[in-house]
């Protein structure tokens, strides 16, 4: 596979993508666990040796469905981002905007979940694999915060920006079950949350409370393990 | 069937026990979805009205199941709180015995999750119909509370124990996932939230916070419909 961030050619930019689309239809349609990769090379029209050359495999499809998803939100949260500086409303932009990135796969989630609930298939959110998409994901609220003009104490500012994907995580759960015409629970949620949260790091300005939240950070970072790579995975960058 | 409380027959007792054993054996060898009412009272040697006479349904074998783990919880309890008056102590001890009890269902509960997940699905634990099995589980840990040495806000005496049985439902979640020797991660992680609850409960006495901590309630009892419904019913009790 070519190196990151070299430009690919069109051509199998053009062909990886028609993998991406006919492996999501497929899933859609015959449900992931009875979808194969000679599957999707037929109906893709591509041999099968073409596919795997983009894709390792099946999980890798899903990945890349993540990361596709991840930009999609990446481009979306541009909007509110630039233009607002209040911590609330920052935050609950994003999570509308995930929303709304989401949308079209909302069947598909469903039928999905059950292969991504267990933090130790390489298709968790939490995964190694899910590393790149997840760590995007986090710099967006790394951004949600810096932006704002909520005052957020240095000892706590690579912390926040975790706990508030996982609360993402939280959304997106209620969201793969919400029936609600448009996801309009799911939205409410979202307002609710971000309200919750702000008011959360507004209350981090007490000392006494910071402890508690490393805490919970710390639980989550021992317990998923893919959240403490992307921790150890930060304090290595320059 | 026979109101509650009012003692049944030793007979049906046998018979109710012997499909619900039944019907548990079928979940875990062709999993939920294809174990029908009929299959069950075949295997158990009942007729299918007797079956129907004892539980309405398949999800109301479910709910058999649950009222079971919780009978078998809330004996599993009593050494503990009847000992122990510190509230980390006493909710490690609570949670630990329910990852006890649950021992013997731990390869169904993996196969079955996919089914409890939804939040609208019967056989959620936040499910109106699983309310009794809910109710039971939240006293427990207002016991927690009660019998322990921690000064509890009034303000929050209702609030703490449904907060406390969400965190069990937490950790029922990574445990249906977890695959550690005798589940070794998830009494770790029993460990571990049973501490930072005992914090978050001993910080409480800050008034700042109380809000806080009322709100993530609220949000909950919002959004999780039979959350709302057990807050309800409390509040209507004498």
């Amino acid at each position: 596979m070519p190196a990151e961030k070299e430009p690919r050619p069109v051509k199998s930019e053009q062909t990886r993508t028609l993998i991406l689309e006919t492996a999501l239809r497929l899933f859609q349609e015959r449900g992931y666990d009875k979808t194969t990769m000679r599957a999707v090379a037929k109906e893709a029209g591509v041999s099968v040796g073409n596919a795997y050359y983009y894709f390792d495999g099946k999980e890798h499809l899903i990945q890349g469905f993540y990361d596709r998803i991840g930009a999609g939100h990446q481009a979306a949260v541009r909007e509110v981002l630039d233009r607002e500086t209040d911590l609330q409303a920052r935050l609950s932009g994003v999570l509308r905007a995930w929303l709304d990135v989401a949308e079209p796969y909302h069947e598909f989630a469903a039928q999905f979940f059950k292969n991504a609930a267990d933090p130790q298939s390489p298709l968790s959110p939490f995964s190694p694999q899910s590393e790149h998409a997840r760590r995007a994901s986090i710099d967006i609220y790394r951004e949600v915060l810096t932006g704002s003009r909520a005052k957020v104490p240095e000892e706590l500012a690579d912390v926040l920006p975790e706990l508030m994907w996982l609360s993402q995580m939280g959304l997106v759960l209620y969201w793969v079950f919400d029936r609600s015409p448009g996801c309009e629970r799911s939205r409410r949620l979202a307002d609710r949350g971000a309200q919750l949260t702000a008011r959360g790091v507004y209350l981090a300005r007490f000392r006494v409370l910071r402890p508690l939240v490393r805490e919970v950070h710390e639980l989550f970072a021992d317990f998923l393990p893919g959240m403490a790579q992307t921790a150890v995975a930060r304090r290595k960058e320059p």
